[in-house]
C-alpha cells in the first residue's frame, strides 16, 4: 500500500460491501464521507443533457452552507432511470440523514456504473446503516471509501496537501474514480474533495472551479463525456482557520489545484488498456481557450493516439489535428517536440533519427509532446492516454 | 471485375507505374483524367488550415471555365512541403499542359500518400509523359486510373449515373480513393466527378457542393481531417446538351449526389480495419445542422464504434453521446433502434431480447442505427465504420 493519506479534521469515511454490483462479490461498492459539522460544499458536473438521478439531485442542492455528508454508490450508475431513478437518489440521502439526525437536503449523492437499471435500493440502504457505523477518521477508512469508488479502476487514486496557514496546520484531501471518461458499462469520474479550511459556499465554489480548470477538465481518453461525472468540494473549517489575505487564499487554492490535478493524473495512468502516459504542453497562443482547443483536439484523435501507441514519431498526425482544431493559425507558427526530440520546426520538418525517437516512445511509459505556436504568450497543460488494441478489447466486449 | 463503369463523353484517362511508391513496385501511382476541350471545374477542399502544396495549387485554379486535365499521384501527399512543394505541384500541372498544348493553370493537381517529403518529380514528369500516351476512354483505362489514387485503400472506387436530357444520354461518372480520412502514413480522401452535360463554372460549384453536403460531409472514420481532401467536378458539355429547366437541374443534381454517395459509402466500406459498415439516421430535429452535429458525434464516440464491433446494443452509448453534442434536447426527446430493434423510447429504456439484437449486430456486416427526435422534421444519413483492433494494428504499426 502507498503512503497514508490522512482526511483533514472532522471528516470521517467508510467503504462498505452491499451487493450493488454483484450479491456475491465481495467487492465495496458504498462509500460515505461525514463531516461531524456543516460545511460550505460546492459542486461541478458533466454538461450532458442526458445525465444521472443523482447528479440532478445534488445539482440542486449545491452550493451550500449546511452539508454534512456525500455517499457515493459503484456498480449502478442510476441513470436514465426517470422519477424512480430520482426517488431512489433521494431515499439515499434521506437513509445518510436518518442516521446523522440532519435534513435530506444537507446530503449529496453520487452513483457510477451500468446505466439504464434500478438501484437495489434495500441492499444500498441497508449498506448505509453499516457504513455510518463503521466509519471513522483512520486513512484505513478513507481508503476503504476510495475503493468502493470504483468501477473499471485497477487501483484507488487518493491525493492530499498539507499547508500551514497562521500557524495552523490544514488538509485538502481527494479521492476520486475514474478509468477516465470511459468505461465498458458507461462512463464516469466521481471525485471529493474535503478540507478543514473554512470558506463560504461561494467560496467553496470558486476554489473548486479554479482546481477542475487545470485538471479534471484537461484529460480525455476518448472524449466520451459521461453521464454521472461529478466533483464535490466540503469544507468544513475544523481547522479553526479561514484564509483573509490573498496570499493565504492563493496557498489553499494551489492545494486544491495539487489535489486535483494528482487525481486527474492518476486517472489517464489508470485508463483503460493504455500503454502510454501523455502530457501536452500547447503554448504560445493568444488565450488559453485556443491552446485547450489545439490540445483537446491532438489528444483525442485515434490516430495521434495510436502512433503513440505504436512508438511512432509521428509529427504530421500531431501538427494536422492542430489544423483542424478551428484555431487561426498558419504551418509557419507551429514547432514540435517529442520527449525533447525536435521534430518540426516553423513549420517544416526537421531532420531526425526516427529510430532514437521511436527507441524513447517504445521505453518510456510517459511521453511528453510540446507544441509551441508563435501567436502569444497563452499555453495549456493536458494529459491523455494512447489508443490500444487492449482499449478495443475492454470496450467491444459484449458484457451484458 | 465488377460492371464496367463507363467515362463521358470526351474524357479520357490513364492510370501508370512510376515509383513514387516505391521504385521496385509494380504498383501504380499516377492518375491523369483529360477531357478533350475545356471544362467547367469546380473544387472543395479540406478546412484543415495545415493543408498540402496541390490544395493550394488546386484551389487557386478554381472555379475556371477552361480546365482540361486533373493529374493526381499516390504514395507521397505533397504536405508540409514549403516552397519546393509548391513548385512541384505546379510543375506536376506544367508537365500535362506541356503533352496537352494548354495553359499550367487549365491542369489541376492533387496528390495523397506521406507527408513531410519531397516528391521525386524526375519519376512523376516521365510518368506523366507515359499517361498522357496511353490515356483511353475504355473501362479499363479508367479502372487503372482509380487504381493509381489509392493508397490504404484495398479496392478502386467508381461509381456511374447516366439519364436522358431532351433525348441526349449524358453521365456523371466519379472515382474516389480513400479508407476513410485516415490512412497510416497519413489521411486523404481524394475524388474526381467527371460529366459531359454543359454547365457554367459556378452551375458546376453548385453540383459539386450540393453533391459532397449528403456524401463526403456524412461520412467519419475517426474525425481526423485530412491536410490533403480534394473533390472536383469537371464540366466537359460534350454530350452537347445543357440543363435549363429546373426539373432538368434536378435530374442531373441527383445523378451527381447518386455517384457522390455511392462513392463515400465505398469508402466506409474499405475502412481501415472495421468489421461494420454503420448507417446512422438521425431524425426529428429543428435543423439539418442539429442532426448533423448529434450524428457526427455519435459516429465519432470510441465508445460507440467499439460496441458495435463487439454487438454490443449499447443503447446507452449512442444516447449519451447526443447528450453531449451540443444540441439542446431532453431525454425524453430520444427514441433509439438498432438493426431495426427498438431499444429506447421516449428517454426510457425499453425492454429488449439482447442476445436477438446482438446476433443481429454479429451477424450482419451493415448496421442501421436510428435515433428520433420529437423537436422538429429535419434529419440527416451519416455513415461511419466500427472501430477494431485491426483499427488499432494499422495505424499503430511504426512503419517509416
Amino acid at each position: 500500500m502507498d503512503q497514508a493519506v490522512l482526511l483533514p479534521a472532522g471528516f470521517t469515511a467508510a467503504g462498505v460491501t452491499c451487493g450493488v454490483k454483484d450479491p456475491q462479490s465481495p467487492k465495496k461498492d458504498l462509500a460515505v464521507f461525514v463531516s461531524d459539522r456543516p460545511c460550505a460544499a460546492a459542486g461541478v458536473f458533466t454538461t450532458n443533457l442526458v445525465c444521472g438521478a443523482p447528479v440532478k439531485v445534488s445539482r440542486e442542492r449545491l452550493p451550500r452552507a449546511t452539508t454534512r455528508a456525500l455517499v457515493i454508490n459503484s456498480g449502478n450508475a442510476n441513470a436514465c432511470t426517470g422519477e424512480q431513478g430520482l426517488a431512489d437518489a433521494r431515499a439515499m440521502t434521506a437513509a445518510v440523514a436518518h442516521g446523522l439526525s440532519c435534513p435530506a437536503e444537507d446530503v449529496l449523492v453520487a452513483s457510477t456504473g451500468v446505466i439504464g437499471r434500478f438501484l437495489p435500493l434495500d441492499r444500498i440502504v441497508a449498506g448505509i446503516g453499516r457504513a455510518l457505523s463503521v466509519r471513522s477518521s483512520e486513512p484505513a477508512a478513507l481508503r476503504d471509501a476510495a475503493t468502493a469508488m470504483m468501477t473499471t479502476d485497477t487501483v484507488p487514486k487518493l491525493a492530499s496537501r498539507e499547508l500551514a496557514l497562521r500557524g495552523t496546520t490544514v488538509r485538502v484531501t481527494g479521492v476520486c474514480k475514474g478509468a477516465a471518461m470511459i468505461a465498458p458499462n458507461m462512463a464516469t469520474m466521481l471525485c471529493a474533495l474535503l478540507t478543514d479550511v473554512a470558506v463560504s459556499p461561494s467560496q467553496a465554489f470558486e476554489l473548486l472551479t479554479g482546481g477542475v480548470r487545470d485538471s479534471f477538465n484537461c484529460i480525455s481518453v476518448d472524449g466520451h463525456e459521461s453521464t454521472s461525472d461529478s466533483v464535490f468540494l466540503l469544507a468544513n473549517g475544523a481547522a479553526g482557520v479561514e484564509p483573509t489575505r490573498a496570499e493565504e487564499w492563493q496557498a489553499v487554492q494551489t492545494a486544491v489545484n495539487e489535489v486535483a490535478q494528482d487525481l486527474a493524473m492518476a486517472i489517464i495512468r489508470d485508463a483503460e488498456g493504455a500503454h502510454h502516459f501523455v502530457q501536452l504542453d500547447v503554448t504560445g497562443c493568444r488565450t488559453r481557450d485556443e491552446a485547450f482547443r489545439i490540445a483537446k483536439t491532438i489528444a483525442e484523435s485515434p490516430l495521434v493516439k495510436t502512433a503513440i501507441c505504436g512508438a511512432d514519431p509521428n509529427w504530421g498526425r500531431v501538427v494536422s489535428a492542430a489544423g483542424y482544431a478551428g484555431v487561426p493559425l498558419r504551418e509557419e507558427d507551429l514547432s514540435l517536440t517529442m520527449n525533447g526530440f525536435p521534430l518540426y520546426a516553423a513549420g517544416r520538418p526537421l531532420a531526425f533519427d526516427a529510430a532514437a525517437v521511436s527507441h524513447s516512445l517504445r521505453e518510456n511509459r510517459d511521453v511528453h509532446i510540446e507544441l509551441r505556436l508563435t501567436l502569444g504568450s497563452a499555453g495549456v497543460r493536458f494529459w491523455t492516454s494512447d489508443l490500444t488494441k487492449e482499449y478495443v478489447e475492454l470496450n467491444a466486449d459484449y458484457t451484458t
